[in-house]
């Protein structure tokens, strides 16, 4: 039987720890001058705009150790911040990384977390130029910025979509909830009887879309490539509702949204079926997809029709007509946010 | 008697509390082109590079609220990430921050937080341009990342050091351990004995120097009027010893340090009789003054005798000579670090 390692993290102390966490990473971008082990990370840019996001992440709030593998969260912390810097239709080109963990984790499980992390940098050619760590008296806590590059002329905000502009999704919505929604499911199995092993046959697709999401570079690279400018843009971190919501509201427009339009993975759709969901609601209201919603002019409609990776599901109207979500059965709903309310709870 | 107000997070949700938080918060610097409010911030740079360093705050472990009000540590969580940027003689211009709190936190409570950091942005001059809040289980944790720029020339690493060049602190040293010693004195005496009232008679200094630290933006400014560029530096945060010892190691250097030449304030000194601890002791290994440690070129020594808030302390040697300190006794003892070890008590 293979011994697993433990190694204590006092043996290391702090600056030892940041050094053997950190030592694999190399430098990939001209602009980073300095990195980890100076006081800051410098980043030099000629003419170009800096562009910086940043996130937190919680053990039992935003992820649950129990079924979310140390590497994948690690890929996970670094991908949702890229994702941001992909939502400006900018280049992430370094992240910062700061962790905070209970005497419960080992070196060993700190280096798996940081792999996923090399992993997340090495697929989408960023640094890592600096970070922070520290104990915490319960869980694990992560907080990422990532920065990043973009022409001034390029830049994406959420404020200047135009009424009539079209209303388009990246990839598939609604999987990521659902993957979520069976890893629950099979965490309460398990603690009811332990005995149990997870049914997750069938369910790589949605769980994958859990545990190790991408963020969108390919569809920014082809924006790039195709001389597309989206006229707004952001990520889908908590649902299509919430979003568009959001760009209707920072471009000062209302919308009409299209049931049958709505890009839903076949795997998405036969596990919310299986769970006795509406997989329209889980497309609707379901966080964590990681993909971008944008607008585009009319006329640069036939620059995507190509590109089987975005779907055109609306289209952005006068604020006076108000945000509505048209079903398949040819009935008219407001649309409402129902994404982030862990305080209402 | 006057009634204080309780707002429940619920009430306003997560984009209702960002918008609430950071509506006060007006642009200083040209570089900030987009703020907060999209899915990151836009910053631009002529020439200049960018400087970005982060830390993470967790209650319990960095501060506890029994004795640290909230507007304080707003000030301080903003102060102690700018202190990292003028360490690498640069000027911070931009920050974003990250909060999780328990339901325990009302909207109040976030203000008062926010209120300092307001007031530490205000003096000294960054843009606040994003951030993310989000509950946590239990404890308030904070997650700062600052951004700043220098030019290339200016730029002072800590691996940069020369044998022969002088060693110099701002300000004094000492004083904030001694303020969390009365801190921690006085909580003690208040849980055995909630009716005794704290006695602080005297002790406004060192309780100042815990609760409300400066970044050192004055003697940035001082280099820069008067042509100095240090040939390292770095910000004091974990004791002089802990630091002296980062700069020999990554300079590839011995020192030496003078007992006699250590800046202590009477109020620290004072305070370290009354408890029983050497003075001296408290300067090298107690942490967060947040002073700047730097080193100079012998005939810069001129330059810096007229500014009292500088002192010399000792001097860089070759890496054969070791790291040492010498008492006033004429004793000679080797330099250890005993700073963060939190993971060992």
């Amino acid at each position: 039987m293979e011994e697993i390692q433990r190694t204590e993290i006092a043996t290391l102390g702090e600056f030892g720890l940041i050094d053997h966490l950190t030592k694999n990473f190399e430098i990939k971008n001209a602009s980073t001058i300095v990195s980890v082990g100076d006081d800051a990370a410098v980043i030099d840019h000629f003419g170009k705009q800096t562009v910086v996001t940043t996130d937190m992440l919680l053990e039992g709030v935003h992820f649950d150790l129990m079924y979310t593998p140390l590497k994948h969260l690690g890929y996970k912390s670094v991908v949702v911040n890229l994702s941001d810097i992909y939502a400006m239709n900018a280049t992430p080109t370094q992240i910062t990384i700061s962790i905070a963990f209970s005497n419960r984790f080992s070196v060993e499980s700190l280096d798996e977390f940081y792999e996923g992390v090399y992993a997340a940098c090495e697929k989408y050619g960023v640094d890592l130029v600096g970070g922070d760590t520290s104990s915490s008296l319960k869980g694990f806590v992560i907080s990422v910025t990532a920065i990043g590059e973009v022409t001034p002329d390029k830049q994406v905000l959420r404020s200047t979509a135009q009424s009539g502009d079209l209303i388009c999704v990246s990839g598939d919505v609604g999987g990521a909830f659902l993957g979520l929604t069976i890893m629950e499911r099979e965490k309460k199995i398990y603690l009811e009887n332990p005995k149990v092993q997870p049914d997750l046959e069938g369910e790589d697709y949605i769980v994958g879309r859990l545990l190790k999401p991408e963020a969108r570079k390919d569809i920014i690279e082809f924006f790039a490539n195709n001389n597309i400018t989206p006229t707004s843009m952001m990520d889908v971190s908590d649902g299509i509702s919430s979003e568009v919501l959001h760009l209707c509201k920072q471009s000062n427009l209302g919308c009409r949204v299209y049931e049958e339009k709505l890009p839903i993975h076949d795997d998405a759709r036969m596990a919310a079926f299986k769970f006795g969901l509406d997989p329209t609601v889980c497309a609707l209201n379901g966080g964590e997809d990681y993909e971008l919603i944008f607008t585009l002019k009319q006329e640069d409609y036939d620059k995507i029709t190509l590109n089987e990776e975005i779907s055109v599901i609306g289209y952005m109207a006068d604020i006076e007509e108000g945000c509505k979500f048209l079903t398949k059965g040819g009935n008219t709903h407001p649309i409402t946010a129902q994404g982030w309310n862990a305080f209402t709870k």
